[in-house]
């Protein structure tokens, strides 16, 4: 049975008036998404950027420039949807808002990119009975900068955030099958154990995100992450650019199970 | 087992060659692809087209502005590597040529791009034991104009086209699950029986490629087909376009294995 549609719009309403939160457990069943918006100008570089890194750039819908509609939330406002904005100039994060519709009218032409989130397949998960630790300990998922450049498109290049999930050496396998059949919210691991390899030196210490706790026996498995192009902004300096601050994701109509394969 | 790359290599020089046939069965394991190369002008409506409709219109490869290489095979010469091209003029089918080396240079800035192709998943329907009719009867796949209309994209828009394999009725559903492994190169079935509902009168006389048998027993079955862009070309009349001729496609360097889930 399909999930409620008025729980998306619901949730969707809270974070409107103003509520402040990451978003994973909100309005289960529905599709949550990263976002970015940017300048008319730098639009077909990012949407270069995602076709060449579909991995972590999975685009789910992009919008017409200037425009806060999207077709994943006919009655959303992308401009005051999000609990969390953040506002880039030059590479440089200015600001963290709840609200960009001034921001939006000021630039005028913003192009916005809605990009899959793993949450999508963090309630399958749950269901094959493999715990998910950063909803257990009510946290933020723990993601990371890798040292894998992503291939560059025009003037966006950066490297792969990835986020990071402890499974039981005995489910790993089957996590990775059940994420695969997501391809369209990042899909299968990039990477599982040896973080060492991916750059990442202290799993303690996440670049974004909350760190959560590993326990004897579990192997740290990492998923291409949609804050890459916060990492692409932070890297190739647009003149401006907004983005959801991590973890607190737009909420869609979609439910999750469409990009099932 | 890797097939060998020096077959997809050997099978574009024979295509440079001046070879002109479909390429079906040419370089087993390899990835072919459809093309088009539009104005750069035009790239941003394509590139969003695609993502709009990424059942019809898996992009695999983006080229730059004037560029006739791909990551797809390195040392490849799009301008040449493809049996047989297609050339339009404001929507209208000019020119039909082995080489369009020429008009690459005229052009200037063609934005090339490799949309993927549902060979990838014959192989896999052959190694279960389900005949691919257009193969055994050594013609071209059979391909229709439907009456679904693509989601439209600046200036883009046009109805899909899909091709067409008859499968006996109690392998429909494998059928369904062995393209459905296959995402970026169409996936699973849009459609299974029922033309009329596309809107397709009569199974014997296709838009592109050449009929095929069906047997009693059997059941059409339509997958969303990367012939789309022309249908766009023709409904949307972008001033200048250069497209493979349907069936002769690009032979690409990867391994159909690459795009499984």
């Amino acid at each position: 049975m399909l999930p409620d549609p008025e729980t998306a719009r619901a949730a969707r309403l809270i974070c409107r008036d103003g509520a402040v939160a990451p978003t994973a457990g909100m309005a289960p069943g529905f599709t949550q998404c990263n976002m970015i918006s940017l300048p008319r100008d730098w639009a077909w570089d990012f949407l270069l950027f995602g076709q060449r890194n579909p991995k972590p750039c999975p685009i789910l819908d992009v919008t017409d420039p200037g425009d806060f509609r999207t077709s994943l939330a006919p009655d959303a406002d992308l401009r005051r949807d999000i609990p969390l904005y953040r506002v880039w100039r030059d590479g440089e994060l200015v600001d963290s808002l709840p609200d960009v519709t001034d921001l939006w009218a000021e630039q005028g032409d913003l192009v916005t990119f809605l990009i899959g989130c793993s949450f999508t397949f963090e309630t399958p998960l749950q269901q094959a009975g493999i715990e998910v630790r950063h909803i257990a300990q009510g946290r933020n998922v723990p993601m990371f900068l890798t040292n894998r450049a992503c291939r560059p498109a025009g003037r966006l290049h950066g490297n792969m955030v990835v986020s990071m999930r402890p499974i039981p050496a005995d489910r790993v396998a089957e996590a990775a099958m059940i994420s695969g059949r997501f391809p369209a919210v990042h899909g299968a691991p990039i990477h599982i154990g040896a973080p060492e390899a991916l750059g990442i030196t202290d799993l303690t210490q996440p670049d974004f995100g909350d760190p959560v706790a590993i326990h004897p026996g579990e192997v740290p498995v990492f998923w291409a992450c949609g804050v890459t192009p916060q990492a692409a902004v932070m890297a190739s300096r647009p003149p401006f650019a907004i983005t959801h601050a991590p973890g607190h994701m737009f909420i869609t109509d979609i439910p999750d199970s469409r990009w099932q394969i």
